[in-house]
C-alpha cells in the first residue's frame, strides 16, 4: 500500500516484477493513470470513457441502484442498462464522486503550534491547523480537501479532491450476477460474481461540480483507462490503485492483543445480533426488507470479515508474532546503535504512549455501543444529528467539529433526505431496544447520566419509552425533518418533538464524550510518531522500507496473478470460469444465475472474450495484491497500465490481513474485465456503451 | 466392484494399470491374499499377523469400543492399547469377523424348481433352494453360509464363512484421532483422520471358532497381508478389497427418476428428525449421549450420506441419463440386431418389470417409517424380535424366515444383550413417539389396523400410548428380556407385559406386510434378470463388461492414486499431510487433536515413516478406487499386494456413486499405512505390536 509518491524509489522492483510503464510518471496525481482513479461513494472506481464514465463495483454503487428501485422497476433484481443519456438515473443526492488533484505535504504547518501542548490541548492545536488548512484549500467552489496523517501524526497531507456531486446509474447486470454467491461466497475464493456498475459523473454547463440537474453535462475528465482487450494468466504482471480504508499494522502488541482477546469477539456478537433483530423485524414486509437491504448487507458482510479477522489472526498467531517484533524493536532501541533516533527520549515516549492506551480500554463497550446506536440508525440519528448541527453553529465555522462546518451541510441534507428509504419506525425502534438494553446492562461505571435519563434504567420500561419517544416525534416527515436544518439552536431545543428533546438532552453528554476522546486521542497522535519513527528507523536497520497505515488515501499495490494453496491438500486456480457458475447454480439465493446468463454459458459463443488457453470464459482471478475495505471497484492494471480486473473481494484466509499481512494467505479478488466485456456484448448487450469504452463489440 | 472371479477376464487392463501380481490368483478365494480379506462387523478388514491382528477402521470398530468404555475409563476418549494378549477386551457378543472360504456358482440349483411360478411362490421356490444349499452347508461347525444373488436374479452364488465369534479390542486410537473432524469432515476431502483401530480373532483350543473365553487362543489366518514400508505418490497402482453393501448403477430408469424425487429427500427429512429428536432427549445427560452415541453416529452419517447423493445425482442429472441409457438399450432391443437374444419375451419381461415397479410405489412411506421404528429402537425392537421369534418357531427350521431360524439364535441373543449399552427408556420413547406420529400423519390407504390398535389414530394421545408401553414392560430388565427365550409361543403371546402384548398384536401384520413384499420381491427377482440380461448383451455389443450391483460379498476394485477437481478452480492433492491436522484444530470437537499428537507433529520427529518427496508425515490418500459403504475398513494394496492403505471414506463428490458412477468424481479415501505405524511408533507407542506386524520400531 504504497503513497504513490513512494512509488520512484521502490521502481526498480516495480520493474523487475514486469512494470512496463514509468513510476516516476504514476507519482504524479495530475497525470494518467493516477487522475483516472477515483472515490466513489465507501470505495475506489476509474474513469472509463472520455465522457465521464466510472467503472466501480456493483457492492459499490448498490446504494445507487437500491435508491432507484421500486417493487415495479426493481433493478436490484433485474439490473438496469440506460438506453442513451436521458435514462441515467440520478444517485441518492450525498453519492460522491471524488477525483484527488493534489497531495501535499503540510506537517510543518500542522506540527508548528503544537510544541509543549499535550492530550486535548495537542489535539485541539491540529485539527486548529488542520481546519485553516482545509479552509483555504476549499476557497475554490467545487473541491472538497482534508489534512491527512501518515504514520499515526508522524507526518500530515493535504488532500485535496475534485467533488462531483451529480452522479447516475448506467449499466448494473442484475444482483444475482452482480452478487452472485451472495454472504456465502463473500471472502470464498473460488468466486464467480460479475461485481460491477457503471456510472456516469456530470457537472454543470460551465464544466464545474454541480447538484443534479437535468441541464447538467458528462464531466470530461483530465484522463481515463482504457479496458485491456488482451488475455491475462497466472504469473502476469498486476497493479491496483486505490482507496484502502484503514490498516493497523504499526499498532503496538497491546493493541493487537486486544484485537484479538476483546474487539473482535465483541464486534461478532453485536452484528449478529443486529442481523437477527432486523430479520425478525422484517420478516414479511417486503417494503421493510428492501429499506434495510443495503444495511443488512453491510452488517452482514461486517459480521463475517469480524469472524474471518478473527479466524486469521488466530491462525497466524499475530498477537505473539507482533509482540515479539515489538520486543526485538526495543532491544534494538535498547542497544543504542539507533543513529539520529534519541533512545532515552524514544524510549520514554513508548512507554507513555503504552501506559495511555492501558487506560483507554475501560470505556470500549460503552463507546462502542453509544456510535453503535447513533450510526445504525435513521431517525434517531437524524435528530442527533439536527441538534448536535445546531449547537456546533453556535460557534465560529472553524472551531466546529468536523462533520458540522458550513462545508458538512450538504451531505446532511443528504443524510436527511434519504432517511424515508431506509427506514420503517418499526425496525428501528426493535433495532434501538436491542442496543440500548445492552447498554443497560454494562457497568455503571460505564453509564452516562443523560442516556440512562432518556432510556432509563429499567430494562422493563425501556420499549414503552421508545415507542413514547417515536410516537411523539414527527421526524418521520421529511418536509418538517429537513424543516429543522433552518431553525437556530433555541427553537430545536424547544422542540415539541420527543426525539428532537431526548437529542437535546443527550448532545451534550456527546460533546462532553468526545472531549474526552479527543484528549485520549491527542496523546496518542503526540506520542505514535515517537513509536512510528522508532519502528522505521528499525525497519530500516533491516533494510526494509515502511508505507503508512492505510487511511483512505489513494494508495498503490503491485504483484502478479498468483494461484493460493489455502490449506494442506487444497490448490486454488488463479482463474475461475463460467462453468463454476453453473456449478453453483441452485435456482434460489444467493445461487440464482439468470437464466439468459445460463443460457448463453450452455451456448458456450464467448468470441475475443474468451481464455483461449482455457478454451472458455473467464470471470474472477486471484493476484497477490494488497487490499483491504475501501479498496472495492479499484481498478487493476497490467504492465502497460491497461485496466484488466476490477477488485472486489478478498480471499477468505486473507481478511486478518488488514492487521497482520501474510504474503502465503493474501490474495485480492478481481472481475475478469472479459468477463464484463461478455456480459454487456452477448448476455445484456449495450453496444452503445462498448462502443463508447472503445471495445469491440463482440 | 469385479467378482474375483473377473479378474482373470480383465487381467491385461489390470496389468496394464501396473498390477505386478497375478490375477488368476487373485480370483482365488483359498489363497492369498484374498483369504486375508475378512468381513469385521459392517464393514471389511484383512488380517495383518500370523496371529489373527485384524485391521480396521475406527469406526467400524467403534461399537467394539463403545461397548467396553465407561465414564471411567472412556476408551472412545482416550483410545485403547492392550498392553498383552490379557488385556485384549472382548467385543460386543454379536460382533463377528467372517472369513470367506468359497464361492460357488449355485444357479441352477436355486433356479431349478422355478420355472412357472411368478411373485411370492418365485420367491419362496428361490428362497427354499437357497435354505437347502445353506443348510447342507452349515452342517460344519464354525461357518455361516449364505446363498446371494448376482445380477438381480440372473444368477446365484453360495457363500462359505468362517465365523470367528470371539473378537477382542487390541489397539485404538483416541477417538479424536480416529473421527478427527467427525460429522464435519465427513466425506469431505483433505481429510485428516486416523481411522482405525486394530482387532484380534480368537478361536477355541481346538483351532475352532467359539464364544468369548479367557481360554481362547489366537486365530492363526491361512495367510496375512503385509503392511507396507515404502512410500507411495501420485500415480501409484493401487487396489482394493473388500465387501461393498449395494449399489444401484443396473437400476431402472423409473427408480432413478424416484429415487432423486422421493427416496433422498424423504430419507433426509426423517434422519434429520430422529437426530432433532435424539439431541433434544439426550441433552445434559451424560449416560444417554454415551448409550446413543453409536445411533447418533450412524444417523449423522446416514443423512450426510442421503444429502450427498442428492445433490450428487442432481450434479450429474443421473435420472436422464439413465433414462437415455435405458431407452438406447430398448431402441438397440427393438432393432433386432441381438444374437441370441429373444427380442420380444425380452422387451414384454422389462414391460412387465416397470409396471410392477409403478405400481409398488404406493405404501412406500408406510414401509420405511414401519422399518425404521423396529430397526432404530431396542426395547421395542426386543419385544418385537421375541414375538416373531415365537411365532416363527411353531414352523420348522427351514421353513423360517431369513432371521430366525437355529443359526440367527447367537445374534438374536447378542442383540438382546446389549439393549442397556444402547438404550434409556426417555430416549427411546421420544424417537418412538416422533415416529409414530409421522405415521399416524400417513394417508388412510397406507394405515395398517394391528399399528392403529397399538398407537391409536389420535396424535394428541399417543405419548400417553407410549409411555404406559414402556411403563407396563419388565423388558428392560436383561435377564427378564433374555428369560423369554426360553418361553413358548403360548407364554410370549399371554405375556402380562405390555410391551410384549403390543408385539403380539403387531407381529402378525408384519408377516402379513412380509407376504406382500415377499410378493413383489418375488416378481422383481423373476423379471429383473430379463432387464439384467439386455442390459449385460447391449453392453457387451458396446464392447464393455458388467460387473453385478454390489451385495456384500467379495469384490475387487483398482486403479491408481489419483487428484481430484472437485470444481470449478479447485484442485485437491492426492494426500494429506499432518500440516492440515495442526491447520484444522480449534481445541474444541470435532478438531480437537490430542496434545501428544499436536506434540509430535510440532516437534516434527517422523522418522521413516514419512513422505520425502514433502518432507514431512502424510495422513491420508485420495484414489480412483470404486467403492461404496461396505467398504470401510478394506486394505489398500500396492502393485506387488503390499497393504499401502486403509479406505474409510469417500469424497462428498462420489457419495452418490452408488447410483452413478462419474470417473470425473468418484474417488476414494484411505489411511496412509505410514501415519498408523507413526502414531504407532511414535505418538501412541505400542513396540510390541509393531513387532507383531513385522514393522520398524520406528
Amino acid at each position: 500500500m504504497w503513497m504513490p509518491s513512494q512509488l520512484p524509489d521502490i521502481a526498480k522492483s516495480m520493474r523487475e516484477r514486469g512494470f512496463r510503464g514509468d513510476p516516476k510518471q504514476m507519482a504524479n496525481l495530475a497525470t494518467a493513470p493516477m487522475n483516472a482513479v477515483v472515490k466513489v461513494g465507501g470505495g475506489t472506481g476509474a474513469f472509463v470513457s472520455d465522457q465521464g464514465l466510472v467503472l466501480t463495483n456493483h457492492h459499490v454503487a448498490f446504494g445507487v441502484i437500491q435508491y432507484n428501485s421500486k417493487p415495479e422497476h426493481d433493478y436490484i433484481a433485474k439490473g438496469y442498462i440506460a438506453a442513451d443519456r436521458s435514462g441515467e438515473l440520478p444517485a441518492n443526492p450525498d453519492f460522491r464522486v471524488l477525483v484527488t488533484t493534489d497531495f501535499d505535504n503540510v506537517t510543518a504547518q500542522v506540527l508548528k503550534g503544537t510544541a509543549g501542548l499535550k492530550g486535548k490541548a495537542y489535539n485541539d492545536a491540529v485539527e486548529r491547523a488542520s481546519k485553516a488548512l482545509v479552509s483555504a484549500c476549499e476557497a475554490t467552489a467545487g473541491y472538497r480537501c482534508q489534512v491527512v496523517s501518515m504514520y499515526y501524526g508522524a507526518e500530515f497531507y493535504r488532500v485535496r479532491q475534485l467533488e462531483l456531486r451529480d452522479v447516475r446509474l448506467v449499466y448494473a447486470p442484475p444482483s444475482d450476477i452482480g452478487n452472485y454467491g451472495g454472504e456465502t461466497d463473500n471472502f470464498m475464493w473460488p468466486r464467480h460474481a460479475g461485481d460491477f456498475t457503471i456510472l456516469r459523473a456530470y457537472v454543470g454547463k460551465d464544466g464545474k461540480p454541480a447538484d443534479y440537474s437535468p441541464d447538467n453535462v458528462p464531466y470530461v475528465p483530465p484522463s481515463h483507462l482504457q479496458i485491456s482487450t488482451r488475455n491475462v494468466k497466472e504469473g502476469d504482471y498486476a497493479m491496483l490503485a486505490g482507496y484502502p480504508g484503514i490498516t493497523y499494522r504499526h499498532r503496538t502488541a497491546a493493541e493487537f492483543a486486544q484485537q484479538m482477546d476483546w474487539q473482535l469477539p465483541s464486534r461478532v456478537a453485536l452484528f449478529d445480533g443486529m442481523i437477527r433483530t432486523i430479520e425478525t423485524a422484517t420478516k414479511g414486509n417486503a417494503d421493510a426488507t428492501v429499506a434495510y437491504a443495503s444495511q443488512m448487507r453491510s452488517l452482514k458482510n461486517n459480521l463475517k470479515r469480524a469472524q474471518g479477522e478473527l479466524e486469521g489472526m488466530q491462525r497466524s498467531n499475530s498477537a505473539t508474532v507482533r509482540a515479539q517484533d515489538e520486543q526485538a524493536m526495543l532491544a534494538w532501541l535498547r542497544g543504542g546503535k539507533t543513529g539520529a533516533l534519541d533512545v532515552a527520549a524514544t524510549l520514554g515516549g513508548i512507554q507513555e504512549l503504552q501506559q495511555g492506551l492501558a487506560t483507554a480500554g475501560a470505556l470500549r463497550e460503552r463507546d462502542q455501543l453509544l456510535s453503535t446506536i447513533v450510526g445504525q440508525t435513521q431517525l434517531f440519528r437524524s435528530a442527533v444529528e439536527l441538534q448536535r448541527r445546531a449547537l456546533e453553529r453556535q460557534r465560529p465555522d472553524a472551531e466546529r467539529r468536523s462533520g458540522f462546518q458550513e462545508r458538512d451541510e450538504k451531505l446532511i441534507l443528504g443524510r436527511l433526505q434519504q432517511v424515508q428509504r431506509r427506514y420503517t419506525p418499526a425496525v428501528e425502534q426493535a433495532l434501538l431496544l436491542d442496543l440500548v438494553r445492552q447498554y443497560q446492562a454494562l457497568p455503571a461505571a460505564q453509564h452516562v447520566a443523560e442516556w440512562d435519563a432518556v432510556f432509563g434504567t429499567d430494562p422493563a420500561q425501556t420499549a414503552d419509552r421508545i415507542a413514547a419517544l417515536y410516537a411523539g416525534s414527527t421526524l418521520q416527515d421529511e418536509s418538517r425533518r429537513v424543516g429543522w436544518l433552518h431553525a437556530d439552536a433555541r427553537a430545536l431545543t424547544a422542540a415539541d418533538d420527543t426525539l428532537l428533546k431526548a437529542a437535546a438532552l443527550l448532545v451534550p453528554a456527546m460533546v462532553r464524550l468526545d472531549d474526552e476522546r479527543d484528549t485520549r486521542d491527542g496523546e496518542s497522535l503526540r506520542l505514535r510518531p515517537t513509536y512510528m519513527q522508532a519502528l522505521i528507523a528499525y525497519r530500516k536497520s533491516q533494510g526494509r522500507a515502511v508505507y503508512p497505515d492505510a487511511n483512505s488515501t489513494l494508495r498503490v499495490s503491485f504483484g502478479r496473478i498468483q494461484a493460493l494453496s489455502p490449506r494442506d491438500g487444497v490448490d486454488y486456480r488463479p482463474l475461475t470460469t463460467v462453468a463454476g457458475i453453473a456449478e453453483k447454480h441452485t435456482g434460489s439465493d444467493p445461487f440464482n444465475a439468470p437464466q439468459p446468463l445460463l443460457d448463453a454459458i450452455r451456448k458456450g459463443d464467448f468470441g475475443t472474450t474468451a481464455e483461449p488457453s482455457l478454451k472458455t470464459q473467464t470471470v474472477n482471478f486471484l493476484t497477490n495484491l494488497d487490499t483491504t475495505g475501501g479498496n472495492s471497484g479499484s481498478p487493476v492494471l497490467d504492465a502497460d497500465g491497461k485496466l484488466i480486473g476490477l477488485n472486489f473481494d478478498s480471499n477468505w484466509e486473507a481478511v486478518s490481513a488488514s492487521w497482520a499481512f501474510d504474503p502465503r494467505y493474501k490474495r485480492a479478488i478481481h472481475v475478469d474485465m472479459r468477463y464484463m466485456r461478455w456480459l454487456m456484448a452477448k448476455v445484456y448487450p449495450a453496444p452503445h456503451l462498448l462502443r463508447e469504452l472503445n471495445l469491440p463489440a463482440q
